[in-house]
């Protein structure tokens, strides 16, 4: 594609931030769409935007790649069960945060197996999204250079696939199936935030000082993701335990300028260079 | 599974038909479930039995696997224009026939292609139909004795891929996120019926003898499938030809008994014996 | 390969019965292999002649391909709990019959899935465990004619994937490694009875009017397959319950003049005509 | 595709013969076309109706799907070495028969591993292939019946494959970019001739009375197939080894009516019914 | 591999540039191989240097992996026909540049696909491509760190293929039926220049000054991957377009100490650090 | 995972090393876990380690992901010969630094086809592995940022692979069969060393001055990777060649402080920022 032709002069400098229209932050009855790994890392990456973006009665979708069936340490629990346990966690932290339970598309793949899901197929399903819900502002996970490391794994196959939904869903020869037999037209995504971006990357920030708390709140309703609940399953907080874990993720949480931020790559085109 | 103890016993002769509570032509108010592998062997293979169904007032869906975008030999045919074309043929085709458009349901495999449709993908989305119809008779193409011959093509795949679906969505532990995340329910398929069957295994057949015209002024939609047009496409019928085809397809037509049929195998399990 | 210009003259029935040193009942101190399904074709198939065999001070081998982990209509069931459930239950009944636990080779696919195994992988796997056991009789499921028809399942590919892995272990430069690394030497298996054949590809029975009550027995301890415990799973028998299963499974049991028997289809050598 | 609805009615038995022109041993000066899973089955199975098609100036390709790298005993034999031997023993034989060696078309895949080539890219190149040579008559193994039995090979594979080649070269659509880029033009094949057919389904037998001892001859060329060269290689017999197998072979030659012939299923379409 | 043990100690820098015989430019009468993931990245990237590689008399073949029948936005574009423009398109631009038509080989993979082709068969082919040509100067786009963001796509999928086939190549043991069959011997390419470089990767440049118009020339005969006949094909320039075009192109061409250039990594071996 | 929360603020150099127990070179009677992609990657990248670990008696376990058996100029090398060779050579070069031979693992895949060796079979086996041998020090290859140059071969897919496995090995509902027919228990790796870091990245290292002559010894045995033997295989060295060999080796070998050592990325999760 001639496209490429731009590849080979600029660099991630020269992407030009001042042709952004509007601070994400302030957009007003927007559609967004979110795809996130697992259900918790929307929250984790972006739990205070999203309540922004709900407070500013935005229509927001949160799209789970995995059912998350896995990563539990309790010799006791099955997989069926964890994925049980994820969905009313991920509804109960998204509720909070302004987002309603029927907005919350899962694809349903098991937990760390997103690699060996059907390839193209995958890709296929992802812009079937976003033909349909055609979102104004698209959010996913950074398909950054470190992810190379943290590599594998549903992180950098949730990454790399949206970004390929995006290009594809872009023109209408790719999956044509999707306009000839179901109506779906084609689509481009105007703007795009990764969140987890590698540090150097990053190149936008969301002030969320006011939602902070409620960004914990909503975290903390992963409860099955936290000690000790992870070792050996309980469904509710003793107090102390759950301060200890409010406490250690507030200091976790990046600032900026004194404030409580969450970090962006934002990127207007598919590709991300 | 315990299941297979019966396999060593029975025979295709045992097959209790009686059991049936009643006949397929008779039956109101059902649901009912079609797979097709292509948009026409619905048609061709059980067409009158649909308008039957319909005439009954039973709820008729007709899933198709493939788009059908490849079996002309105009050169300038486009396969995104045979696959508009045959949508369009299939719907006005369904529509004689009784069926709504929106009770189409186009899977979106390419032609030809449904063999190397990534497994066992294939079969979650057919079992996930399923739960969601929840039928009280499935029709499908016969997985039978001679499809090994007419191998390796789209009536294989979904003859045996659609009894595969049959069988997981018996079980909830088949594909778990349909219940866990999309709240679909196992369903058990109660009866079923394969059209094409191999005529030595045929034990049932449906008198359409009152549909017989209605079948092949359906089947006549089907224009591009025909000579002329599926050499050069040609999107209306010449009187003449239409005149030969019909008579062809008269000729062909099977009878029993001295009456127009169609001919089915019946079964009630997935256990195909 | 040459092999196959035997194809074209012989029929099943010049299969050379005469040939067989030894009735499979009669043979004693001799290593035998058996390959099935999900936990409990062994015993349904051929338990009777299990016991015979290791009543007979013969070494038998169960390897199961699959762990039969989706089986139940137990909505509160769990894949991992029903694996957990299976196993157990093949080791009570195995044992009834006098293989020791140790003698049960697992290999741990899931159930339904086994067409979906990586090929050709999955027979390598079985090849090595051939080339291990080194088997003086083999037996399997039978990957007969009906197979098509209950197709695309466990069933066929552990038939067909287990003949031919005996073709593989037969020339050393199949999966060469596991001589060259793991010191595993080619082997051929000299004798195969298959069970569960098509009726009238039969041509072996083994009589097991001695232990057709402990075969009852053993498939009994298979407790999570039968109903009640199918729909909602209990660890144990209700007498009546018990009394009617193994009235229902007497009653299926084939007979072959006059007494119980199980048949096998008997074959000599990888090409199965 | 339309032509599906001719499935259903016509059977084995009512394949019309006299459709054919001219006999397959009388045609002249036409290029003919075999597809071969190893090299040697077209020799057993054709080499005397070959040899007649080559004494009658027909163009004769011969197809070989792999390179028979395995079928060897000696402990001493390397793949490599084996795919020298048999490419070498292969010329010589087919040379016998008069087909040039750069006829012959080495796809090149490993000796039963066949069935674990990448669909449908092999099939692809298959259907390349025919594209190219155009032929007038197609000889290929027979996907038969017992081909199931005989699963999971080459054999199968071979056939299968070949007869979806036969379909998707007849439309353009199928791997259009044979014709877009590489200027390979669909191609309808006119008859086919089936070698290694079911004895119940063979339907056409050629008389290879003049060519017998020729085949002979030229299967004996196949030295590494043979035993003792099949267990401890050597390049050439020994006159006993040699005259042993000629008659052996001369046994199993079939014969019709008193005379040596070759059984085909001889079919002029894609859907083999 | 032993190779290896070099990994630990080179860096970048310390490729030893002064090794190079002779400057790209300058060669004569050499065979050039050069690999593009569509028709058009091999004029964006090299087409300078292209022209003065023929205009120096060198044999220069162009590999095109894809046939890029899927980026347009027109919604009455098929996939079969932008593929048939793309073909003519690159054959214009190449001829421009002195490249025949007939030199041009392509691979035939659809577009935005070449992720999903099977492995290693994609390796397997392009290795024979190489070990046909023999190459004395191999040109690839680069496999660099960017890619990884570029991700997924055709660009970094031909870039890491085209360099494992320049391993495979180097080594007759990897698809040994090329040489056994096809009597195609190992090859060792002596020299790699990589375009579409990461720009602190860069380290070789060509002043293409006397062809730089020629260049824009070729450049613009890829029409439909323009403004406006993109979005709207229309197979001509309308000359303000045209203009328009050419000057954006030649305010994007890099610039070194004055010179229009074009920018590749170097590099001699496969391991490519 | 909840564990993704801490990717966001970690940086490399916030790893703390100060948390490690004990220095690799020091630890006694631990068991320790090298996965290698080549048999000698072990020895060049950690063979000094090895020594050193082995004299303090831990017990060392080596798994070799590949056989090696493609990497000879050799045009009369077959890959069963050169994997024989290869065998031994590693055999002999682990048993100079104390590994015992039945200590060597090999997975068995071709050389230079691990990438596409079946996933997740490939995280399945090295999982199983770990969980069996349950290693208190792990080392491996380093799955760095350079890897995606020195793209799509053993190395990367053994770097990445490993990691996913010591992941997988974590959880039990991951490859929930090992634990339940298998009796694995699920095991977290407590320390990781990588060999073959990229410089910036190295964070350890390793004083092997004491058996740095050992090394050589070792690496010395794997003949057949150099000159000459590489061109044309012989099983022992000249004098003269080795002592080039030696000498390359020895200037080649990286020195930190003035003392030779072997470099190491150091990490303790399998989240590898």
């Amino acid at each position: 594609m001639r496209k490429t032709i731009l590849w080979m002069f600029f660099t991630l400098i020269s992407l030009n931030l001042s042709a952004q229209s509007q601070r994400l932050e302030e957009i007003h009855g927007k559609t967004i769409l979110l795809f996130t790994p697992h259900p918790d890392d929307d929250v984790f990456g972006a739990g205070g935007t999203i309540a922004l973006l709900n407070r500013n009665h935005n229509k927001v979708y949160i799209v789970v790649y995995t059912n998350d069936n896995k990563g539990s340490y309790d010799p006791d629990m099955s997989s069926e069960r964890l994925a049980r346990i994820r969905r009313a966690e991920q509804e109960a932290s998204e509720g909070l945060l302004g987002t309603p339970k029927e907005n919350i598309l899962w694809m349903g793949y098991d937990d760390g197996m997103l690699e060996y899901a059907p390839q193209p197929k995958l890709t296929e399903e992802a812009t079937a999204i976003i033909r349909r819900i055609r979102p104004d502002v698209l959010l996913s996970v950074d398909p950054g250079e470190w992810y190379e490391r943290w590599h594998k794994t549903d992180h950098r196959m949730a990454a790399f696939n949206t970004i390929d939904a995006v290009r594809a869903a872009e023109f209408w020869l790719y999956f044509p199936n999707q306009k000839l037999q179901q109506g779906l037209e084609p689509y481009r995504v105007p703007e795009m935030y990764f969140f987890y971006p590698a540090p150097q990357e990053a190149n936008y920030w969301v002030n969320i000082e006011s939602v902070a708390d409620l960004k914990l709140e909503a975290a903390a309703k992963q409860v099955s993701q936290f000690e000790p609940s992870v070792t050996k399953y309980r469904p509710d907080w003793d107090a102390k335990d759950l301060e200890k874990a409010k406490a250690e993720m507030r200091k976790e949480q990046p600032r900026k300028d004194g404030h409580c931020v969450e970090a962006f790559r934002y990127a207007t085109g598919f590709i991300q260079y």
